[in-house]
Order: structure tokens, then sequence, then C-alpha cells
């Protein structure tokens, strides 16, 4: 059935373009997604060059014509244009064109064992490297910023919560070294993807290697690559890295939006424990009394954005053959939509956090009432050898005995305290006075200031040792 | 602790714009986002101000302005352009911003009981409902194709698969009208979940009504609502219409897949049952013999981007509390792109499957041999009252002399068949050759003519009242 | 390449178990997951039987004697037996089994046309038939308690939030009904789903059709269907239902979850709105005072399991070819799981809300205070035609006036209004009133009273034709 | 509003019980999930009480009684049995209970600064760890498997493919050795993964660190950690390992699932590459000439329910603060379900494989026809400097003229070579002979022989070490 529509569209691709019946020449990326591949494309190029002549397979002559119109490209890439045309399906058929057109089809590299497929692999290798590193800095960024709230925090007492109850009190230090933590082992978690992203499948050709008997391991170095990706079919359909990639971005934006979900719960006019200055908090036309914390409201949501490009990406890859397919430049659109959206929550979670104003009076207060420390008698009196079940009793009593008079538990005299049980001296004061009632809690990792005192160090020779890692895999770029 | 930071960003915040430290301003959806709302917007203005000129909360007069400037708005996004400058936080602070200026402040229809959470609620559900027209428009377009298809393949017999191994010869045109009965559902899933959407909002206030004393049946009626969203709570957070969209849009592209998979099977050079046209396969640079089947490819694994879509707005709605917050803005550029992929593959879909060629010769050549027609047989054992474990020796027999002798069931002469059973007569020959063998199965939507036939009229029926009941739906829009 | 394994398999194989190296016999199902399908499996054989005897395709006499054996069948599952050998690949080859065992071959009507394509096609729409109207009891019972609730809340007055920031006044009611909206609209979803699920697809065959003359008209009505699902490929392979009502499914677990997490807020000792009964939150052995709300964290968070398992039923259906596979039968211990979450948590949610302690005093106190109030003076004054940058300014001079003076606007006498603006008369404490300052909004779905008995009244009405609805429907079972 | 049914079931708790209406007592897990954590629990108790020996805060005679009876715990959960009664809310109630009952509450070590949350964070670890290394064990088996199936096929030469199309002869096992990469870069993410579950949160309490001065890192020690998990906050809430262990699982199941995809593929009659023996595929009833490749189908699938999982675990961390919530123990019936699944695909994928029979012959005779070797005759000439569409024009003239005759490029005289071009000698028939026509591919990862047997040297030489990781990793278990 050879219909009449097929013959039009035959005709059409004889005058050069695919197809074009409206929307449906969209099948392909558009090609404003695929811009962002298109530098790391020429730099795949000029390596790929530079490998044939070191084995005689272009002259020197040649190479230098085209190093010479690579670098003309890169030139206008970097001034934000395309050498793209609407007739060029992709952005490797374009490089294709324009080396034909400009330096004839003696000169075009790509055809010597080259193929888009091993091209595309290895060009969103370096972009994600790229984007991986980029990340990485503001991470650090981010990490600076919380250790620095956690020093200025550091005398400051608030109630530390489970199930959002109170539960006993914590230093807020504490509380922004726990997020100090996650950071920290998000960006070691960032480093090991980041070591299986950085080989390089260039020379893999379409699927079975390069007919060209080039040096994949010199062509690996030239673009700054640790390593070479071995197995050509493995390398030009491997995506793990897009998946593994998506997840270590995906756990950094739970942590930001557990950390956004508590500052949102502490800016209730419940809580009043934080507020966001004007700045970023809106007011509404209808409502001059309300500031809208939606900062932290878009940091709440954002990771959920991720969690869904992570299973559309899983999704892609189940069920199509050990194969080059379409399919595999499918998760390119969302992949450039999860990076982006990690480095703006990154960006925006490191101005907001220092721009908001904590109360840091009213967080004091409320550790010391509403017998919050009322798991520390509990410990008063396990430490002192009491059987729980009789511990407990003495604890009830106190509470009903504080509720009945409206009296907080720092309130009672030592005479109130030894009517519940003998073993209440004046060390009891310790452990429910807000100031020093954190100080039990001195086992190592603890929320007493010893430890955070020495978390916060720690924290700080992390930062730098993570600091210097970065800045030397940094200066890893392809050879220009 | 209120930090440098805090007086430079409130500053700005006095100076008119929330806060904008590189990327951060980016934390509300960029305009381009929200402009496909833009027209919407000013329809529900423009209801809005005859509800309240309808019960004298404003004069004509100020009607009359409002509308006239309204228009005049409407114009300019028809051309493309957008009424929003960069200082504007979101299309709703821009409209007031743009009424203030043109029609002073006591013209401004917005600030009289209206919200943007009503407004943002009516405006997404207006975008939705012509969104959903369309692609059930492209979905009617799309069964006329595969009707058309399997009336032009009633008389070609294929293998019918399970586990993709032949099973039982199967008529094309049946195998089409699976997928007619499919798309068929997807619309009246549409329609089921368009009645849902179809409820009007507006009127709803923040959360806990309008203070004017607006008439909301006559606001749904302006706009071409169906009816009122009640509860003024649920009216501006329900995105259960989101959910229910993005689940039908899924189960269409799923619907495409299985298609698109099957025929990627059917255009290997193994099957070889179907080729696509020079315009829908792309010759590669290297492999001057192939012709890759990228458009079906696309159908098949598109479907996973709606899939993580709608994992992110789900997971987007869970554990925030029932009241307006801007996570249930976070869905927005998501919605877009899952409605706009769902008319990409419909229109590709519909262009692809009529241009395809079909090898009909092949198919029914492949019907006929390799033993396709076993089960038939056993079928025939079957109805002549044979114990099960009896017919399926006498089968397995008659492969086996088959294979020993390259033999198919219809090259065995009427005296070979009874060496195996006397219960074989000429009869067997209607059950395994490819032509008459599908017409056993004639039971209610089974593969043989009479049933396929009858199919194929139901199916057209259907057709024609589902354009009916979609052109019926069309026509009611928000007044102009 | 025919390995010694190979052959060790083969041997197993031919000793009647497909295979069983450790934990690899798995691949099926295991039989306790099948379990649930038992029951229907054996109301579809009867089924069956009897259209092949109304057709005379099995005697009288065989009917009977497949009839009782059938009927012995369903009693041992009664009794929560199961009729399976470890040795049964699954259900179906185990009932074939079975009625080869005791009744011979020549009564296996299993063998006439039928398949296990089609027969688990049917069970499973009969099992989703059965757990889709025991749903819709539970959730018209949960909209009995919401509606209850919502009444014997009729005259408390909250806070209403967004963002989580008080706002404006909102009865406690108002805020319940938004939830039985939801709930309505959820057992009206469910209820188009189940006219999809309530299709017959037994008599399709392996996919083909059936190549018995059986009346699949009549199979449909013995079984209890409303309907046929003709296409005999689409009805054994179609897998909407469980993508639909796994939809369905979440958003009501959404709206749950969404009630739950406002719920949990309230519970905090900073809101300390609400409480559980002991009976619902724990005390932990550490913390005297803490009492842990955690069913309600569970509500909040179950609804996640529902959205990983939609994502995975869609990930299993893209990218298969249109026929029966095994594919299609991995989603049932996944939806399995999803409705018995679907029950647990409308059970629990059914039983946790009237547990409940309201602290309605706070919560009428919280609404009169903080200037919570602040829109609707805002609204007093945009109603009497004052331009909203002046009535801004006002009523951010009465904001300034109250916080110096630690002061409430309702605590303002008449005259310090009135140094405000002479707008202002004793009308304006109607606006600021806790108790009346809801009634202003009474546009229809509004918070004032008047809409909200309203509202009760229409909510009763539409539970009661909902749960005739049910009862019509509850009543078409199988033919026994 | 303190309802009868609070009165009810505020009796039902204290009578011991928390409540127990119907199916609501189920919202906490089911003891059998929790089972499988009771061993790692009772190891944790062990360890907690040594480190209080080593600090003299319990005495050594306590010490003796706890660590004897800890051990009878432990046997009988070898045995099967659980301790727990219905009536306990959970394993660390019940553990609890148990040791207040046996050796008095004096003895009860839980009580002396452990907590449930830390000690279920702990117990988890364990777990995985101890499932991660159990499936690194198979993942190796799995690898010793495809690297033997790579060797054995070392001289077959098949079609390469991509996009499913035939583009240029590969051997087989080359094929093998994409997987066997695959498989390796699995293990190593695993290891990176497991060094992140390899640290100790026991010791930090509720989430403010122990009240006891113990001494964490001799606790981790003793339970065979690597070293601590450090902040106390971070310590109960952290589950990440849980999304990236999760993640590892999924990539492994994509992997087989690719694998499994293409298998099916070959295993169709239509390219009749492979075919399973009897043991691993099903004869049907109805179709006695099928085998139906059911362990691959579910191969191909079952990574969705990994991808479903993964989804859920993320969802369930969103939107919540950095607390201890029940929300953190959701996750463990899905993640014991991803890592069961985890264990069967490798199983079954190990059994599997080598049971299959190869048509060596029929892939080589296909790699040798239909022009499949045009993209070598393309590279023949390029390699001579022929301009790329002068080649092309050359091939596609060479094409026609064998189409036209029936003719593959191997049965082209030297004369007929000659025709369309002079360039072509002798040297053209080693790259279209299927056996020779590999060997061009030489670069390193190709598919030439040479390359081949060097990655299979490699392959086996990484196997080895990573066994060695493996056996050292796997000797650090909790003391006994």
């Amino acid at each position: 059935m050879s219909s009449e529509l097929d013959n039009s569209v035959d005709e059409q691709a004889a005058r050069g373009r695919p197809f074009s019946m409206g929307s449906v020449s969209r099948f392909r990326q558009p090609h404003s997604v695929e811009q962002s591949l298109a530098p790391y494309q020429v730099a795949s190029a000029r390596a790929y060059a530079r490998v044939l002549n070191e084995k005689s397979l272009i002259s020197d002559e040649v190479l230098t014509k085209v190093l010479s119109f690579l670098a003309e490209l890169e030139e206008m890439l970097s001034r934000g244009e395309s050498f793209l045309t609407p007739e060029d399906m992709d952005i490797y058929s374009g490089l294709e064109r324009k080396l034909d057109e400009n330096l004839g089809p003696a000169s075009n590299i790509l055809r010597m064992g080259l193929s888009p497929n091993d091209h595309f692999a290895c060009d969103i290798r370096l972009w994600m490297k790229d984007e991986t590193l980029a990340s990485m800095q503001l991470l650090l960024d981010l990490r600076t910023v919380v250790l620095a709230l956690a020093e200025a925090h550091r005398d400051v007492v608030m109630p530390g919560y489970s199930h959002m109850q109170p539960a006993s009190p914590e230093l807020l230090a504490h509380w922004w070294l726990a997020s100090a933590s996650r950071f920290a082992r998000d960006f070691r978690r960032l480093a090991d993807c980041f070591a299986r992203i950085d080989l390089c499948p260039l020379g893999a050709g379409a699927f079975a290697g390069s007919h060209q008997p080039i040096d994949r391991v010199k062509l690996a170095e030239h673009l700054g690559f640790a390593g070479v990706l071995e197995n050509s079919l493995d390398a030009v359909t491997d995506r793990d890295s897009v998946v593994e990639l998506s997840t270590c971005a995906n756990l950094v934006a739970v942590h930001i939006s557990q950390m956004a979900t508590e500052l949102l719960l502490w800016a209730t006019q419940e809580f009043g424990y934080v507020r966001l200055p004007r700045a970023f908090s809106y007011r509404t036309r209808n409502f001059p009394q309300k500031r809208n914390p939606e900062p932290l409201e878009v940091l709440r949501s954002r990771s959920a954005q991720m969690t869904g490009r992570l299973g559309q990406f899983l999704c892609e890859l189940q069920g199509i053959p050990i194969s080059y397919s379409h399919d595999l430049q499918e998760s390119l659109p969302g992949l450039l939509e999860v990076m982006e959206n990690l480095r703006f929550i990154l960006e925006l979670t490191s101005v907001v956090l220092p721009a908001m104003i904590f109360d840091t009076t009213r967080m004091e207060e409320r550790a010391g009432v509403d017998l919050a420390n009322a798991g520390n008698v509990m410990d008063y009196l396990i430490e002192r050898n009491f059987e729980p079940d009789k511990a407990s009793k003495i604890v009830e009593g106190l509470m009903k005995y504080c509720r009945q008079r409206s009296k907080h538990f720092i309130d009672l005299t030592r005479g109130e305290w030894q009517e519940f049980s003998p073993a209440f001296d004046d060390e009891i004061y310790r452990y429910i006075t807000a100031s020093t009632a954190t100080e039990i809690m001195d086992s190592l990792g603890g929320t007493a200031h010893l430890q955070v005192d020495e978390a916060l160090r720690r924290g700080r020779e992390e930062l730098g040792q993570d600091r210097d890692w970065l800045s030397e895999r940094s200066g890893k770029k392809p050879k220009s």
C-alpha cells in the first residue's frame, strides 16, 4: 500500500529535508535543546582530528584546516549563535554539512570511523561533566553558608523535635550541622558518580568499534577524560550516568526540601521562630498582614520534578535491546531540566538561608517551657539506677504537679523536687535549664557544645578537602 | 540575625522588584510558561467584570471601560505579544498593574473579591478544557486513519502472535481494530475527565469565598463552564484534573507505544512485514543499506515522559496542607509539556501509519507456514470430541512428520492426514488454509470476516457519535 | 550449544515441573498472590460451562457434573483452602488438572475455546469490580464521618490559612466540607472507572476469539457484567483499568494525605488545635511528655506507595507489542497492594477523625487575634469605594498602631477607628469579630453559615444518591 | 469533642494494645515485615550492652545475663520463630518487653540512652549491608556466566544491529562483553553505595545523641561497621542509602531487561537465533507448536517494579521536616521487595542464559547476506580516500546490482567488483566475508578478535579483583 501521502513525503525527502508535516518535523529534539551540546561536539571533533593525524590518517595540512575551521565554529557558538539551519536533522548532520561546505568532503573527518552514536555519547558526557562540577561548586557554596549559620547559632538552644513534637533541647547549630553532613555526603556521592561519567566513549563508532587504527587512550586524554569506556557496544548505549546523576541531584533536592519544610513550619505565626525578609516573602493584595514564604515552598516541592524525570529515564531504558536507537536520545531535554533545576535550588537556598531572620529568643524560651525537658528528667533518674517504670511514675507525677500549677520544671524549688524523690539534688537543674540541658548529650555527634564544636571543625576541614578535589578536577578540560 | 544581605534585598524590594540575585529571580515560573494562560486570564477577568456589573457592584460605564481595555489586551496577545514587564512577578500582578496604569485603581475589578488563587485555578481549567478538546479532535483523526487501514487490510491474513510467537492466523484488520477500540476507550475516558474539568472555580476568592455578592452560576455560564466548583477552599486547591488528565494522556501514549513497538518488530529485516518510506526513515552516513525507523522509536518511548510527569504531579500534591501554596503552581510547566507531547504523538502517528508500506504477501505466506496452524488442528479435534491428551498426541505426530519432511500442513494429502486419524476429512483444509483459518474464530469480537465487518461498522458509528459530542462541546467558549 | 544444564533442566521438565533451581521457580507469581483470583476463576468457569451448554456444545449431564464440582472447589476456597499443589504452574493449570483428575478430560470445559489469557483477563476484572465497590463503600462511610464532623463544627470559627499563614476567619465546618467535596468527586471518578472495568473479556480466547459458537453477551450476563469487551485482541491485552483504578485510588490517598498533613500541623504544641487520644498516639519510653501522632503520619505518606505502583504499571505496559505476554501479569501483586492500601487508609481515616479532640476554644481565640482579620478590614474599605492604595495605607496604619500597643483590632474603640478614617462605623465590628467575620463570605461555596448549611444539605443529598448507586451496582454478582 | 469512640479506644489502650478496630491495627508494618530486621536488632543490642559495660555503665554480671539472653533470642530467630506477640507494637517494644520479663527492668539496656530511632536506623543498615553483599555475590556469579558465554561464542559472527536493523558484523562474544562491562560497572556502583551504608548510626539516641558517655567508635567496630555516622540528627533520619541502593538495583535490572529484550527478539521464529529449552519455555494447551519464553518476559519487565519503588521512596522523603517520624519507616516493605527482586532476577538470569540454545549457524548465515556488509564496503572506499558522496554512489550501485540478481556481495566476482570501481581488489573480500569482516574493527574495545580476547582477559582479571573485595568485606560481621 504505497499511498499518495507516501509519494509526497518521499518527494520532500528527495529535496533534502526528512519530512515536515506541521508539527511532525519536531520528532527530533528541537535545535535549541541540542544547542547545549554544540560546544562539546566541536571539542570532540577537534580531538578526533588530532588522533587521526597522530596515526597519519589525515595530513598535517588537513588537520590545520580542520582545527582552524572548528575554532571559527566555536567562536560562533560562544557568541550565542547557531550554525544549524532548519533543514539540518540534528547537530551531527549540521556539522557534517558545515565541514563539507567549507572544507570539502575530503576533509570530513566525521566520516572516518566516527558515528553520530559515539559522538553524541561523548558530547553528553562532556556536558554532564561540566554540569556536575558546576553543581558541586554550588554545593560547596551552600555548605559554606550552612556552616557559617551553624557557627552563628552555636549558642542558640531550641526545642528539638521528633514527630513534630518537642522532645528535648538541641542547639540550633546542631540542626544546621545535620544538613551540612547531608550536603557533604551529596558531594562525595556526586564525586563517585563523576568517576563513572569521566570515561571516553569516542572511537566506539556506531557500536562495533572504529575501523581506523586510532589510539582511544590518546583521544580520551585530549578530551580531559580520566579513562576510556572500552567495549564499543556498551560505550554507545550506556546511559547509567543519566540515571545515577539524576539520583544524586534528587537526593540534594530531598535534603533541601526537608530543610525548607521545617523552615516553613518555623515560619508559621504559631511557631514564630523565623521570618523571611520582604524580598523573599510576598505580600498579597488581599491580606496586608500576610507575607507568603513562597521561595521555601518552591524548595519544598521542586524535588518532585526530579523524581518524575528519574522515573522517565528508567522507563525509557527498560525494554529496548542493547543497541543504539532513538530512545537513547529521549532523555536529553529532561536531563537538561534536572541539572538546571539542581543549580537553581542550590543558588536559591544559598541566598535565602542567610537572609532569614531568626527569633532566637523565642526558640530559647520554648526550649525551657512546656515540660519539654521531661525526657532529661527521665535520663537523670535512669542514670541513678531507677527502674524505668519507677522513674516514669515519678516524672508523670512531676508533670501533673506542674500542669495543675501552670509551672515549668525550672520553677520548682529543691524542696518540691525532693517531695517526688530524694534522688533529686541541685544537679537536676543542669538537666532542665535550657542552656545546660543540651550538654548532657555529649557522645560523638551529639548536641553538646563539645561535640558541636568538633563537628564544626571537621565540617570545615572536609569542606577544604572537597574544595581541593574540585579545583583539581575542574582543571581537566578538553584541549582547545 | 538581620544580615547585610537582608537589608540589601529589602531595599531592592522597596524599589519594586521582589529580588534579583542572578538566577534566583527565576523562582517563579518564567513568563513564557505563564504566557499560555494569559488569554484565559483576560477572559476570566471579563466575565468577572460582567457579574460585578450585573449586581451593580460596578457601573455600566466602568464595565464598558474595562471590557474595551481587556479587548485591547486580548488583541495584543493574539499578535503574540506579552503585556508583562520583567518587573511583574507573574501574569496576575502584571494584569493588575496594567489595569491600574490604564484605568486607574477605581476600575481595578481584580481587587473586588477576586484573588490570584481562584483566578489561576480558573485559567488553568479553561486552558485544560481547550487542550483536552484539541487532543480529542486529534484522537478522532487518528481513529479515522486506523479504521481506514483496517478496511484497507480487511482481507490480509497474517500470523497472530502471543508472547511474540506465531499462534494462529489473524486478519490484519483485526489487529488494527484492537487499536481502534483502545482509542475509542481513550476518547470516552477523556470525556469523563473533561466533565470534572468543566467546573468553574472563579468567585472562590483566596479560599473562603468572595465578599462580593456575585452570582457564581452566572459567572460559570459567561465562561462556558458546565457548572460551578462549589466549596471555595476546594475550588482553589483542587488539582485532581491535572492528575486525571495526565493519566488519560499517558494511556493514549501507552496504546501508541505498543502499536509502534509491534510495527518496529515488523519493520526488522527478519520479519519484513512493513517498511517506512524514505521520508520517515533515516539513512545513516555509515550504512547505506540501512533505514532507521526513528519516528516509531520516538512513539515507542515518548510515553515515559508522561509517566514521569504523572509521578511528579502526585508527589507535589502529597504532604501539603489543604490550603493554597506555591506548590500548586509547580505542575504548570510539566502539564504544558504533557499536553504538547500528547498532541505531537497523535499527529505523528496519524501521519506515519498511512505512509507505511506493508508487504502483505509476506504476511500471508508466513501465516500459512511453519505449522502456525497447529492450534487450529487441535481445535478441529477437540470439536470432534477428542480427549485433549489424545488430540495433542496426534498433532505432535503431525508436526514431527512435517518437520522431518520440511512440509507444511497444507502440503499433506487427505491420505496422509488419515494416517494420523480417520477423523480428518476435507474439512481440515478449511482450518489450515490461511485464507479460511481465521473464519473459525466467529464469536463476537473474533477475527472472522463477519465479526471484523461488524466491528468496522460499529467503529464508524461510534466515531460519528463521538464527533457529534466533540463539536457540541467545542462550541461552548468564554463569552467575548 | 546444548549445555549440560540444559539437559538437566529438560529432564526435570519431563518429570512434570517446569524448573526448580532454588528461587528460580518463583518466576511465576507465588500461589498466595494468585489465590485472590481463585474464586473468580471458578465463577468464570461456571459461566463458560453454561454458555457451552446453551449452544449444546456440552450435554446437560456434563454441565451438572461440572457445576457441582466447581461448587465443591468454591466451598474449599471459602474455607481458606487452596486446590493448588506446588507442581501447578499457576491457578489456570491447577484448575485444569483438578478437572482432569475429577471429571476426566472429556468434561474439561477449559479446553473448549477458553484460554488462560481471557480467563485471567476476566478474573482480574471480576476482582477489580469487587474491590472497587468495597472501596466505594468505605469512601461513603468516610464521607458520612466527615459530614458529621462538619455539622458538629458548624459554629467553630478558626483562622483560615493560605501558605500556612493566617489569612481570614473560616468555619471549621467549611474546612471539613472541602474534603467532603473531594471524596464525593473521588466517588464519581471511581464510578466512571467502574464502567470501563465492567466489561466482559471472556470468550476472546487466546486473542483471536473463541472457535466455539458461544454467545458472549449471555456469558457477560451470567457473570454480572454490564457489557462485552469486544475486540478479542484488545480484550486479552487491555490493562487500562489497572492504571485508571490506581489513579483513582491515588487521588483518594492524596486527599487523605493533605488532610492528615494539616491535622499534623494542628496537632503540634505550637498550634495546639487538636490532639489524638491515647489510643492513636504513642508514648515513647524516653519522652513521657510526648505523644506521637503516628497514624496521621502514616496517612500523610502512604499515598507515595500508590504513586510508585502507578509508575510501575505504566512502565510495564510501555514498549511491549499488542499481544499477550507475561508482562501483563506482572502488575497483579502491585495492584493487590494498592487496593489493600486504599481500603486501609479509608478505614483508618474513618476511625481516627472522629476520635480526635479539637480545642475549639483555642481555634476561635486565634481567629480573633494577631490582626488575622486585616483582610476583612481591607474588604470593608474596598466595598466603600476606597481606592486600594488608600485602603492599604489605612490598614497598615491600623496594624502598626495595634502592634505598638499590643492590641487586637477588636480592642479598638469606635473613636480609635475613626482616627484612621471616618468611614469606619459600628459595622466594622461585624468584619473583625471572629463569630461574624466569616459571614461576609456569602457567595456560593463561601464560608458564611448560609452557604455552609446549604453545602451540608447538598452533601447529604449526594451521599444518598451515591449510596443508591452503589447498592444497585453491588447486587450484580456472578450467578452461582 | 471527646466522642464515645474515643473512650472506647482509650480503654483499649489502657488494657495494653494501642487500638484494634478491624484492619486499623495494621497501621504499623505487619510483624512479618519487621521480622527480617529482628536478628540485626539483637546484634545491635548486644553491641550496645558491650559498650555500656566498657564504660562501667552496666556491671559484668548484667552484661553476662544480657548477652546470654540475647543469644537465646538469636537461636529462636534462627529457628524461624518470633518472640513477638500480637500485642507488641513493633519489634522494638517487643524486645523491651522480653528483656523486662526475663531480666527485670534493671537489666534493660534499651533504656540507657538507646532509642527505637537509632536502633531501627542501625538495624536497617546492617540488613542492607548483608543484602548488598549477597546481591554482589550473585552479580559476580552472573558475570562469570556471561564471560563463559563470551568465551564459548568467541568465534561466532552475527549481524550487529542498531535501530534493530543489521548494520555490520559483530562477534557474539562482543555482544556478551557489553553486558559483562555493564555488570562490572554495577558492581563498583554497589561498592560505592556500600561505603555510604557502612556507617553506624547507633548511639545517636532519639536524635540529639546519647546521654550515656558511650564510645561510638567502639560500638561501630563491634558491629562490623567501617565508621560512624556522626551527627545524631542526621544519623536517625538519613535514608539516602535506601534511594541509592534502589537505584543501583534498578540499573542492574535495566541491564538485564535490555539483554532479555534482545534475546526475546532473537527467540522469535523470524529471527530464529536462539531457543529456550523446554524447562524454561512453556507449552500452552491450545498451541502445541508454541513455546513461550516467559522467563525472559519476566526479566524484561521486572525492572519496572523497582522504578516504581524508587519513585515511592523519594516521594516519601520529600516534604517532611528533618526529624524522626513514621514516614521514615514506610519504605521498609518496599525495600525488602526491591532487594528480593534483585536477587531473584540475578539468579534467574544466571540459570537461563547458559541453558539457552543458540543457532550459531543461522547467525553466521545472516551476517553474510542481505547486503549487511554495505557499511564495510563504504569503509573500504573511504579508507582509500574516496570522497564520501562518490563512495556512497558506488555502494548504492553495487546494492542495486545485487538486489536485481538476488546476489549477496560475497557472490560477486573480482570482475564484477571492478566494473564498479578499479579500487576494488581481493582485499575487498576480507571486508565482506563474515568471518573476517569483524576484524576491521580493531581499535580498543572493538569487535575484532584481538580486542575481544583482550577484553575477555581484562574482564576475568577485574572479576578476580572484585571477588577479593567482596570476600574481604563479607568477613566483617557483627561480633557474636
